[in-house]
């Protein structure tokens, strides 16, 4: 899948990954009318309006990217109504032939690690079946608990032909607290880091390891240490856009091939109709105003090669 | 709800909570067989066949216990069908008064901790109306993003009379990897030991926070100066029994009110009919085998005192 999803971004260009990452108040009035017309104010009707959101995002941007990510918090809030839509957009996005990163950020005890592995990446056994569950291509992962919590999920993706992204320095104002502490002189993040690329030795793909790493685009100093840290892991970069990291502040996270990272935007992109910027487009065409605002991102992160 | 916690801990006289973490290999055939009968060999029928396995031991110990804590990777991993079955299980402990914590390990950046906060803990609003989701008591949290991961729940919490134990040094074999390096000469999980009782200042119950904190059982010298550093906070700890905490490694988890932690057992109770002990019962009997395993227990918790 660390294959599929490098093929893809040579050849759409583009390092990029819409988070799809749906809040209510983002949805246009005429999606979320059509829905409440139908199921009525209800989860059900939250989780449709949703869906057929996400659908005119896909729809309008799966030829120009190589993948999105759904964070799971945001459909899980809705409960299983909610988890129903999750489920819609991950495969509706694999019949578009999208890599789909399940931001999910799972971490446990092995056995419960295991089983999250499962109902992500795998495949569950029930009486003499098997069956796929959510099937996403990649999935965060927690790194707090250490190698027994990470290693059911690369057992799972050796199996599956599937990968991970584990938190090494997430972009949030607060992540210093403990992720920047000095252990024996050197950030806990580097440390973190350090076993991301050894557990990435453990399933490697053809230039690049099945297990990379999540590195927040707000920090570009830690970007270009950790780089180097992890030559071989994918760096799933969030922070680019509404959380204030830049186009100039991604080129460390990307090695010189012109690879290595692949950069996120959620809101950026499926709210872009509500930017100034795009208000031209109204709020109908709130999946074209999406589709010019991917265009405009590839062009401006490709302006730093 | 740590007040509520406190109180049913006092009257059961039962500092114990039993982990409702089903495997298809732990249930009875006679309750797997019925479920398939009805629903074949799908995710519906396995999830039927959980949810059935619960409900007989929530039924023959909720009198004995405070409260019941299903960890839901176990049901993720059945999907969409599997997340119905924890969702019916949290409902129907609640009927039966038992206090429910929520085993989700969620824990993301701000924005996005705040929609866990309100799928597990509080209510979401849909056009003019709000629903609550999976509405567990308590709910277990990972800090590796700092506060701003943290204080979304916090906030829920506030809101909804609800609690969090937050992840502190977790009960597995590699825990210590990141969990136990020196920052300024003290181990990472004192820091955050000290955040967990800084956060739980911000929502006090009467005699405790709602804000408590996760210490495995299996690491009771970690436990004891964790008890010191987070005086008002609950300690959950896990890995009794079968993971390998004994009963008399529990005493400094405690403090002198003979209050302050609550243990977990999940396969040591749930599965109970299993083991030579208890095979007695037979597994059609399993409910019967369960609740002398949560007597049996109690007793053993209680002989330390």
């Amino acid at each position: 899948m660390i294959n599929k999803l490098v093929d893809k971004i040579k050849k759409t260009n583009a390092p990029v990954v819409v988070g799809l990452d749906p809040m209510m108040s983002y949805i246009p009035e005429h999606i979320t009318k059509k829905a409440f017309d139908e199921f009525g104010e209800t989860l059900e009707g939250a989780a449709e309006a949703i869906w057929q959101y996400n659908k005119g995002i896909i729809d309008n941007t799966y030829d120009l990217i190589p993948a999105v990510k759904p964070q799971i918090a945001m459909y899980e809030q809705f409960g299983v109504p909610g988890l129903v839509a999750f489920d819609k957009t991950v495969k509706y996005a694999k019949e578009k032939d999208l890599v789909v990163i399940g931001d999910v950020k799972r971490g446990d005890i092995g056995s419960t690690s295991a089983a999250y592995a499962t109902g992500h990446l795998g495949k569950v056994q029930v009486g003499s079946k098997k069956y796929s569950l959510f099937d996403e291509d990649f999935a965060t992962v927690n790194p707090y608990l250490g190698t027994d919590g990470i290693k059911p999920f690369i057992d799972v993706c050796k199996e599956e032909n599937k990968g991970l992204f584990i938190l090494v320095k997430t972009s949030n104002p607060s992540s210093g607290e403990f992720q920047d502490r000095l252990i024996d002189g050197r950030p806990l993040y580097e440390w973190v880091g350090e076993k991301v690329a050894k557990w990435g030795e453990e399933h490697m793909g053809n230039d690049y390891s099945y297990i990379g790493a999540v590195v927040g685009a707000t920090y570009p100093e830690m970007g270009k240490v950790l780089r180097k840290v992890m030559p071989k892991s994918y760096i799933l970069v969030p922070g680019y856009g509404a959380q204030g990291g830049t186009a100039d502040g991604l080129k460390p996270y990307f090695n010189e091939d012109g690879l290595g990272a692949i950069v996120n935007s959620s809101r950026g992109i499926i709210c872009a109709y509500k930017q100034d910027k795009y208000a031209k487009f109204g709020s109908l065409n709130y999946a074209d105003a999406s589709r010019q605002a991917v265009i405009d991102m590839i062009e401006d992160i490709n302006s730093i090669f």
